[in-house]
C-alpha cells in the first residue's frame, strides 16, 4: 500500500522573500505535502567560487518548513554559473556538428568534463554536509532531466579521452575493439585505442558498432555522473534520492541510472508531449489536442515504477499551457485532476506540479503554474486541491499485481536509432505502439527491463529488443505464459552486428530471418488473420509457421505459446494478436473506446476519460476530462 | 500635392562606354526623369585602397544628366571590395553557427565593426565632396537594402564588444542587467557586463530577455550605421538623402532609420514576393502568380509613407521576371504600370524600375530589366513610358488623408520571433492580415508606428504591439474613435517579461489575459457573431465582456469604442469587425471581390484588378491586370 | 558482337581463410566468370606505412584463379587507412559548411590534395607492380564510386590552391578572369588570381560563373586523380581499366574519366534508387516499389555504353534488400533475372552482383549479398545461377545501332545546379523525362555525349544542354533527321553568362528566346496539340513558329526539321512530340503499357515487365517481373 501526497516546485530565489510565507501558507491551504527547491541556484547559492550564500536558502527552508511543508532539495548542477564555466572553458558539450555550445541557457556541461565533475561533487557535498539532516529535508533531487535538449551526447575532447579510456576497459586491445567492430571493412582498423575519434563528421555513415560503442559510453557517463552524487549524497542523509527523468527520452538507461537512487519521478507534460513528440494522425491530436494521449502518461508510469523499483512520482505535472511546444493550448477543466489520479493509480507515492507561481521573466514566462504571476489562483490550483481532498478520503492504495509484461530496454533504442533501416523505425514508436493495443484491451502493464524475471506474469510482449539478455532467453525456454516476442528481436549481437546462426534464435523455436524488409508508410503485408504488418516484415524460414500473411508467407513462427511476430503490427493486428494471448491464458480483457481507459489498483478500478465529449461504455456514462473509480 | 515621376536603375559600369549615350537617349523617351547609379560600384571607384578612378563616374554623370535625366547616386557600402576585406578580415559578418560568411556576393560586413565603419565613412566624404554639389546629382541613395539576406545580426567579436558596450549603458550595471533580464532563473547572471556573449549556439533557448536585447542593440547598429553616412553627405549636400528598403524585411527599425533621412524608399517585387515570403493557400498563389498578392505592395505603400514622413518613392520595381524567388513566372502584360499607378495612387513620389539593361552575367543574369541583354525593348519599357505619359496627364496628385490607422511596430516582430509561442505565429504575418481585411473593405490606410499621433484617424488597429507605448495608452484614454487592440497587445514589458498587473492593462479596460492558448492549424475558436479566431486564443477576465466563443468565454471586451481582441480573428471574423467598426465611425465600406481594390486620392479614386479576369463590380466591369481612375 | 558473362564482388579479408576455397567452389558452381576484389583492402595490404603484407592476398587470388575465376583487383584509394590520414591531416575533404570531415567509414580524402595523390599513385604503383601481369588478374578497378555521398566537391585548403592554379592556367590574369565572370557587377573583381577564395559561405548566392569554374575545376581534379592511377597501372599491366560509376551521380564528367579507361561500369541498385533519387508520383514509387523504375537501370546503361565507347559493365548488381535507401525492400522474385538481362540487352559484357556473402559486421550489415551471412543461398543466388544458364544458350549478342540518340552533357547538370532559376529545375530530371518517352514509344536509344558524331541517328534530343558544342551546331546545320532541342538549350556561355544574341542560336532557325518563367507545380503551359509545357516555359520571338500554347503564344519553332521547345514537355507532350518525329523519319514506335519496356539487339527483341501483374501487349502476355526474348 502507497501513502499519496501532493506537492509543488518552487524557486523562492524567483520571489522578494516576503512572499514566501503567504506562499508557503498557501501550499498548505491546497493541501500539498512537497516542495522541491533549489535545483537551479547554484548562481545564488555559490555566487562566485568559494563565496557561499546560504542564509537565504536556509530561510527558505525554514519558512516552508515551518508551514508544515516537507523539502525535496535539489543539487543545482543543470544550471553551473558562468564562473564555473569561465573556470573550466571545455566543459560545454560539442554538438555533433563540432560546435562547443555556449552559456545562456542549462545542461550547458559535457558529463564527461572530469573538472566540472569536481565540481559537482563539491557543491553536492557541501549541500549534504549543511541540510542532509535538516528536519525539513525529507528528499533529494539530483541534478535536472537528465539528457533533455538533446545533452547526453558530446563530441568534446573529454567526451573522446573518456570514450578512449571506455573502449581501453571494455576491448583492452585495438585488435579485439577491431574484430569486435568489424572494422577490417573499409580499412577502418586502428593500431592503436588512443587513435580512435568520436563518431561525427564522417563522410558517410560511421561503422554502426562504433556508433553503438559510443552511445554504451555515453549512457554510462550519466550513470557516472549521477553516481558521483548519489555516493556523496548518501555519506550526509538518509533521506531518499531521486532523480526528474523527462519524456520519451531514451538516450542513457535510466535503469542503470535508477539502480543508484531510491525512487524514479518523472516530469509529465501531456499536452506537451502530444504537440512536441507522439507520432499520431492529425485527426488524433485534434481530438486529444487539451487532454495530451491517452496512453503516454500512463507507459510513462508504468517504466518509471520499473525504474524506480516500485518507489516513484510525478516531480513535474504540467497545470497550465506550457512553453516549448509547437503549438501550446490549455488543458481542459478537469485534466489536471485526472492526470494526477491517473498517476496515483499507477502507484505514483507523490504528484508535484511545475510550478508554484509562474515567473514572469526569462525563458519559461510562457509556462504555467498553480498561481498566475500576479499570484491569482491559476486553473489547477483547485484542481490541486480537489484532489488532495480526495485522496484525503482513500490516502492509501496499492499497485495491483499486472499480469501482462512489455519488456522495454534502452540500450535497443540505441541501436535502432543508429540503424533504422526504414526511415520511420523508432524503437519507442514500436514499443509504445503495443502498449496502447495492451491498454486498448484495458488491461494493466508493467514496463519492465529485458533483464527482468518474468515468472509473475501470464503474458510479455517483446519487440524490437536487439539482443535479448540471456537471463531472458533461459527464462523463455521455460516460461508457462505466452510469450509474443518481435519483431528485430535478438536481431543484433551486442557489438551490432547480424548474429550468426541468424535471428531470432528463440529457444525451441525452429524459424531464420533469411531478410528483413522496410517498407513506406502507405505499404503494408495484410495478414490472413486480420490486420496487417506496416513499417517492417522480415521473411522467415520456419518449420513453425503460424499465421501467415495473405499470400501464405510465414508472418508469426510459433512453438507452443511463444510467438515471434516477423513484422510490425497495425492496430487492427496488434488488437487481435493481444486478444488471442489473453484469451489463451485466461485473461480478461475490453475493446475500450477512443479515449477511454482504465487501471487497476489492489482496492479499486480507475476510469479515465481523455475525450472531449462523455462516453457510455457497458451501461456506465464516463464524464469528458474526468476521472472515476469503484472498488474492485 | 505630389509631382510623380518616374526612373531607372542603371549601372554603367556594366556597359561599354559607347552605349552610356543611346542608353540616356532611350531613357528620356521613355519618359523617365531619375536614374540611380553607383551603389555596387565601389571597385571601379577605389580599385586599391587610395587608388580613385572618378573620372568614368564623372563621364557617366554628364552623359546622363546632360540628356535631361537627374541622377541618384548611391554610396556603395554594401559591396566593398576585396582589399577592404582582407585590410579588416574580422569586418565579416558572423552567422548564428559561428561561421564567418565570405566575399564574394554583397552585404558582407557587420555593422559592428568600426574599420568598416570607418571606411564607409570616408567613401561616403569622398564622394559627397566630389559630387555634393554636382548640378546632375539630385538625390543620394545611402548603401542598399539593409537587412537583406539576413544581414542585419551578426555574431562576430566586433558585435559582441558593440553588445557589451551598449548593455553598459543601456543597464549600467550587471546587477541592473540581471534584474531586468530575470537572470536568477537558471543561474544565469553575470558579474560583469563584459563577460556578457551573444544569445547563439546555448544548449537550448537562451534567455528572451538576453536575445531582445541583441536585437534592439542590432538594429540600433543598423541605425547608426545609416546615420554615420547621412550626416557625412549632410555636410557636403543639400539633395535628400534616400535609402532603399526591402519587402517584408523587420529586423531593424525602418522608423529609426528613417528619421535620419529625407525620403524613404522601398524595392517593390511583387512576384517575388508571392511565391518567396507570404503565406497564402496554395489557390491563392496560384490566382495571383503572375500579379502578386493584392495587399502586398500597398501595404508596404501605406508603410513606407509612414517611415518617410510623407516622402517616399518606388526605388526598384519589378519589370519582369526575378532571379531570387523558389519560382520566377513573368508579370501578366498590364502588370507593371498597375503597379507603377498603384505606388503613385499611394502617394509616391518616383517610381523607379529595376533595372535598364538585363545584365547577361553575374548573380542576376535572370532578373529581367526594361532592356533585354540585346538591348532590345523588354515588355515592361512600352508600359512604363506609358505610366510616363498618363503622369503627364495629371502630373500631381495627393494624398487623401486615411481614416483608419493600422499601427506597426517594428520591435514587436523581434518580440514575437524570440517568443512566438506557437510555431506559425508572426507579426507581420498577423499585421498584414488586418491590413488585408481593411483592403477588402475598400479602406485606404495609414500604417504608422505605435508612437503616432492617432488623434487624425477614426478607427485604428494595433494588433500584436508587444509593448504599447505610454503615448499610445495616454491617447487612448481620450480617443474619439474606434481602436481595436489585441490579440496579445501590451502582452510584455520592454524587457520580454509578462507585464503584473496582467495584460492588455488598457486604460478604462477591465480585462486581464489569465491565459493564452496557440492552436495548431486546423483548431479554431469560433464566435458567437461569425468567423472564429485562429493560431491564438487568449483566457479573459473580464467585466466588459463584448462578444463571446460559441462556447460563451469572452473573445472581446469592449469598454466604449474601445475593444480589445482575445484571439486572432480569421478573415470572416476581421471583415465583420471591421465592418463594424466603420459602421459605428460612419465610415462607408466595400465588400471587394477576389482581386479588385481601390485608393483614394485627394483628386481621384483608383480602381486595381490584380485578378486575371475582367470583374464587375456595382456596374463597373474593371479590366484585368488592369487600373482605372476616376475623379472623386 | 558481345561475350557476356556473369561475376560477383568479394571480400576474402572479411572472412576465415578456410572459406575461400568453397566460396571458390560455390561461385564457379553458380556460372560466374569474374570476382571483383581489394577495393576496400588498404589497411590489410598495408598496415602500417611501407609495411606490406601481400601474402594473404596471393593466397587469395590463388585459391579464385585456380577455382577458374578471373579476378578484378581494385585499387584500394577509397578507403586509406587511419595512418595515411594522420600522416596528412589535411588530406580530408571540407564540406560547404567549411567543416573537415574524418575518418572513420570511406572516401575521407579531397581529390586535390597533393600527398595524398603520391600515396595513391605509391599504392597503385606497388599493386601494378605486384600483379599487373598475374595470370588470374584480367581487369582492374580503380578507386569506388567517385563522387559517392557528395564527395566531388571539397572546400579545403588543397582545393583552394588547385582552383587558383587552375584558374591560372584557364583565365592567365586577373583581368581575363574579372571579364569572364562579370566580377563588375557587386564589386567582386580581384587583383590577382591568388586572392581568389572557394565559393562558399558567401551572404548570398556567389557568382554563378565562380561556382561554374569551381564545378568544371572538381571535375577535372576526378578526372586527374583518376589517369594518375591509370597511368601508372597501364605501365604494368595489359589488362582492361575500369572505374564503377553510382548512379545519378553528374558532379563530374563520366566522359572525360572515362577517356583514360577501357572499360566503363557502374553499380545498378534499382529498388534503392527507386526510394532515394528519383522524382515520382507516390502511386509510381508504391507500384515499383519492389522492382525499379523501368527505365532508370536502361537509362545508365545506355549511357555507359557511351562512357565506355561501347565496352561496359555492371559492376555491382543489387541482388537483395540494400541498407542505404530511405525505405529498403526486397526485390520481387524474377527482378535479379530481369535486371541483368536488361544489362546484357542493352549490351553489358558483365554482370557482376554485389556481393558474394553479407557480412554481418559494419556499415553494411543490412544489405544483401548472394550469400546469407550464415552462408545459406540467399535468394538471387538461384537467379543469377539461372542467368548463367541462359547466357551459356547464346552467349553473344550484339548492340544493334539505335536510330535515335539522346545527348547528355555533365556541364548543363552544374549549370542548372548553380542556377535552376526554378526550384524543381534538374538537369537529370529533365533529361531522363525525354528518355522515359523514347522508351514508352519502345525505341532503343544511344545516349551520347554533346560533342558526339549524331550522322547515325534518324532522330536527336537535346534537352537543357547549356551550352552548345560548336561541333554540334555545325552537325545540325546539315543533320538530315529530325532534331528536338531545347528547351533551355544554348542558354549560356561556357563562363555561365546569358549569350547575345539571345538563344538558341541555333543554325537557320529564326527564334529568339525573349524571357523564361520558371513554374510551380500547379500551373502548366497547355499545348494546342495536347499535353502541356510543366515547370519551365520561355517566351519565344520567332517567324518560324510551328505549335503554340492554347492562348497561341509560340510554343515550338521549327525550321525544317531542326525543332526548338520553348518549355519542358509534360508526359502526354513528349510522347506526342517523339511520335510525331518518329513519323516523320519513317521509325515506328509501340505505345508500351506502364512497366512493359522493350530493347532490340542485333538478333534479338527483349521485353522486360516491371509490373507486378502479367501484362497482355499485341496479344503477348508477358509474365509479371519478367523477361522474355524473341529472334528479330
Amino acid at each position: 500500500m502507497t501513502h499519496r501526497t501532493t506537492g509543488v516546485c518552487y524557486y523562492p530565489e524567483h520571489w522578494p522573500e516576503d512572499h514566501w510565507t503567504d506562499d508557503a501558507r498557501r501550499m498548505v491551504a491546497a493541501g500539498l505535502t512537497w516542495v522541491r527547491i533549489g535545483e537551479f541556484a547554484w548562481g545564488r547559492i555559490e555566487p562566485r567560487e568559494g563565496r557561499f550564500d546560504f542564509a537565504w536558502l536556509d530561510r527558505a527552508i525554514a519558512v516552508l518548513g515551518e508551514a508544515g511543508l516537507k523539502v525535496i532539495l535539489g543539487t543545482p548542477t543543470a544550471t553551473p554559473p558562468l564562473w564555473v564555466v569561465n573556470k573550466h572553458p571545455d566543459m560545454l558539450a560539442v554538438d555533433a556538428m563540432g560546435r562547443p555550445r555556449k552559456f545562456g541557457s542549462r545542461r550547458h556541461y559535457c558529463f564527461s568534463h572530469q573538472g566540472y565533475r569536481d565540481e559537482c561533487y563539491r557543491i553536492a557535498s557541501l549541500l549534504g554536509e549543511r541540510y542532509g539532516k535538516h528536519p525539513h529535508i525529507h528528499a533529494w533531487q539530483i541534478d535536472n532531466e537528465y539528457g533533455c535538449h538533446d545533452t547526453t551526447l558530446s563530441y568534446s575532447s573529454a567526451a573522446r579521452e573518456g570514450f578512449r579510456d571506455w573502449c581501453a576497459q571494455r576491448y583492452q586491445s585495438a585488435d579485439a575493439l577491431n574484430r569486435a567492430w568489424g572494422n577490417v571493412f573499409w580499412s577502418m582498423e586502428y593500431d592503436s585505442i588512443d587513435d580512435i575519434d568520436l563518431p561525427n563528421l564522417t563522410v558517410t555513415e560511421p561503422n554502426p558498432a562504433h556508433v553503438m560503442a559510443f552511445r554504451r559510453f555515453s549512457s554510462d557517463q550519466v550513470v557516472n555522473f549521477n553516481k558521483l552524487q548519489a555516493d556523496v549524497l548518501r555519506r550526509h542523509t538518509d533521506k531518499p534520492l531521486i532523480h526528474n527523468y523527462m519524456g520519451r527520452i531514451t538516450d542513457f538507461d535510466h535503469f542503470a541510472v535508477g539502480a543508484d537512487l531510491d525512487i524514479a519521478s518523472w516530469d509529465s507534460y501531456p499536452i506537451g508531449f502530444l504537440s512536441d513528440r507522439l507520432e499520431a494522425t492529425p485527426a488524433h491530436k485534434a481530438r486529444f489536442l487539451r487532454q495530451g494521449d491517452p496512453d503516454m502518461q500512463a507507459f510513462h508510469h508504468d517504466l518509471y515504477r520499473s525504474v524506480g523499483k516500485g518507489r516513484w512520482w510525478v516531480m513535474e505535472q504540467q497545470p497550465g499551457p506550457v512553453n516549448w511546444a509547437p503549438y501550446n493550448p490549455a488543458p481542459l477543466p478537469g485534466m489536471a485532476r485526472l492526470w494526477a489520479h491517473e498517476a496515483f493509480a499507477h502507484g505514483a507515492e507523490a504528484v508535484c506540479y511545475f510550478r508554484w507561481r509562474q515567473a514572469p521573466f526569462a525563458q519559461e514566462q510562457q509556462h504555467a503554474g498553480l498561481l498566475r504571476p500576479d499570484s491569482a489562483d491559476a486553473p489547477a490550483l483547485a484542481e490541486a486541491a480537489q484532489v488532495a481532498q480526495e485522496l484525503a478520503q482513500f490516502p492509501e492504495t496499492g499497485t495491483t499485481q499486472a499480469q501482462v509484461a512489455l519488456l522495454f530496454d534502452y540500450p535497443s533504442a540505441w541501436v535502432w536509432s543508429i540503424q533504422p533501416q526504414g526511415a520511420d523505425f523508432d524503437y519507442f514508436r514500436l514499443t509504445f505502439a503495443a502498449y496502447k493495443a495492451l491498454r486498448r484491451a484495458g488491461l494493466s502493464v508493467d514496463i519492465v527491463n529485458a533483464t527482468a524475471d518474468i515468472a509473475p506474469y501470464k503474458l510479455i510482449l517483446a519487440p524490437g529488443i536487439a539482443t535479448l539478455p540471456q537471463s531472458l532467453l533461459d527464462q523463455l525456454a521455460t516460461f508457462p505464459g505466452t510469450a509474443l516476442i518481435g519483431p528485430r528481436s535478438n536481431a543484433k549481437t551486442r557489438e551490432l552486428s547480424i548474429p550468426v546462426p541468424l535471428p531470432p534464435n528463440l529457444p525451441g523455436l525452429d524459424a531464420t530471418v533469411t531478410l528483413v524488409e522496410s517498407l513506406p508508410p502507405d505499404i503494408t503485408v495484410p495478414l490472413s488473420g486480420g490486420g496487417a504488418f506496416a513499417h517492417w516484415f522480415e521473411q522467415l524460414d520456419t518449420s513453425a509457421a503460424g499465421e501467415t500473411t495473405t499470400t501464405s508467407q510465414p508472418a508469426i513462427a510459433s512453438q507452443g505459446k511463444l510467438h515471434y511476430l516477423a513484422g510490425w503490427p497495425d492496430d487492427t493486428a496488434f488488437d487481435r494478436l493481444i486478444a488471442q494471448a489473453c484469451a489463451a491464458e485466461g485473461l480478461d480483457t475490453l475493446t475500450l473506446p477512443d479515449g477511454l481507459r482504465c487501471r487497476d489498483t489492489d482496492t479499486h478500478r480507475f476510469w479515465f476519460n481523455y475525450a472531449p465529449e462523455p462516453i457510455t461504455f457497458n451501461g456506465t456514462t464516463h464524464p469528458a476530462a474526468g476521472v472515476t473509480w469503484q472498488p474492485r
